[in-house]
């Protein structure tokens, strides 16, 4: 037998797939500490947090105007199921934290709905939750958006959506999203 | 004027009493790393976790039994409104916690009654919210029970609650719980 045969079977890990869009990113700056386009393991009992502090923050955004916390990301087991979920968190006093239609406040939480927009500021991201099993982990895969995310989606359907739109996007297991482009594009 | 006519209002704080107790405290051992008897202010952003782990849990209890991070509590504000919150998750894989009648299994978390009890292993732990209004700090508030909680709350009431039982038991701004004792009894 080869070892693949032999080895335990591997389970499959939650994915948060978070899509970033700001209209000033073309020189980069507040996302250069993000890394995109790579999966990173996050252990289940750690809060993913996004902000301006890196001494808080692991996901780091590099603009005054951003909260030292913005906001943070819980993963966590709905009771009496085997349903994981993410719920997040406004962390910051200065900015309203949108998600879909709602607006959190500071403190306010929420869960995050399985494929939802998440905006703050001039800031848009989707969040894409692809389903895993572990227990002892997520993982979480940044993208980075060629177009403004919420524009695309609240335009009119005049015509069926091209199966490489955003309301059509999904990820198979390594798969890349229509709108996600490289760092050194 | 005198400088407390001068000094700006004072916020209350939203604290949550924790009020432990164990079969086997005699020897104090599992308590010998908790500040009972005094307030500690913990900011409204951080996570207050309970385990083994000094590295993971500012609320350290020293046994074996215990899971390197047992539980945590994270403070919030519930959605259109402007009452503080506090959440309970189970982070242990081995014990389940029992808020009131409800289970939780690793990772399930759930809002913490006003009033409830906590158990886990052999530890009871009766938690009572005294509400406040900062929104930048809760505290928390440590006591060590002389007779078990669960059963007390459960013996069948044949005679009026003494106002010095636990069912009657609540927190003026500076009181004392009729049922704590100091850390040297």
């Amino acid at each position: 037998m080869t070892s693949v045969e032999e080895a335990e079977t591997e389970e499959t890990v939650t994915c948060l797939h978070l899509t970033f869009y700001h209209p000033c990113q073309e020189d980069k700056r507040m996302f250069r500490c993000l890394n995109f386009c790579r999966r990173e393991r996050v252990r289940a009992e750690d809060t993913a947090r996004f902000g301006r502090d890196s001494n808080l923050c692991h996901y780091n955004l590099m603009d005054a105007r951003v909260s030292r916390i913005q906001f943070a990301l819980q993963f966590y087991r709905k009771l009496n199921s085997s349903e994981f979920c993410f719920e997040i968190k406004n962390m910051s006093k200065k900015t309203k934290l949108i998600v879909d239609k709602t607006k959190l406040g500071y403190l306010n939480k929420i869960d995050l709905p399985w494929k939802c927009i998440i905006c703050f500021g001039d800031y848009q991201i989707l969040a894409e939750m692809q389903e895993g099993e572990s227990m002892d982990y997520f993982e979480t895969y940044l993208h980075l958006a060629k177009v403004p995310i919420v524009e695309e989606r609240y335009l009119p359907s005049l015509q069926p959506v091209p199966e490489s739109g955003i309301s059509s996007s999904s990820f198979p297991s390594q798969g890349k999203s229509p709108i996600e482009i490289d760092e050194n594009d």
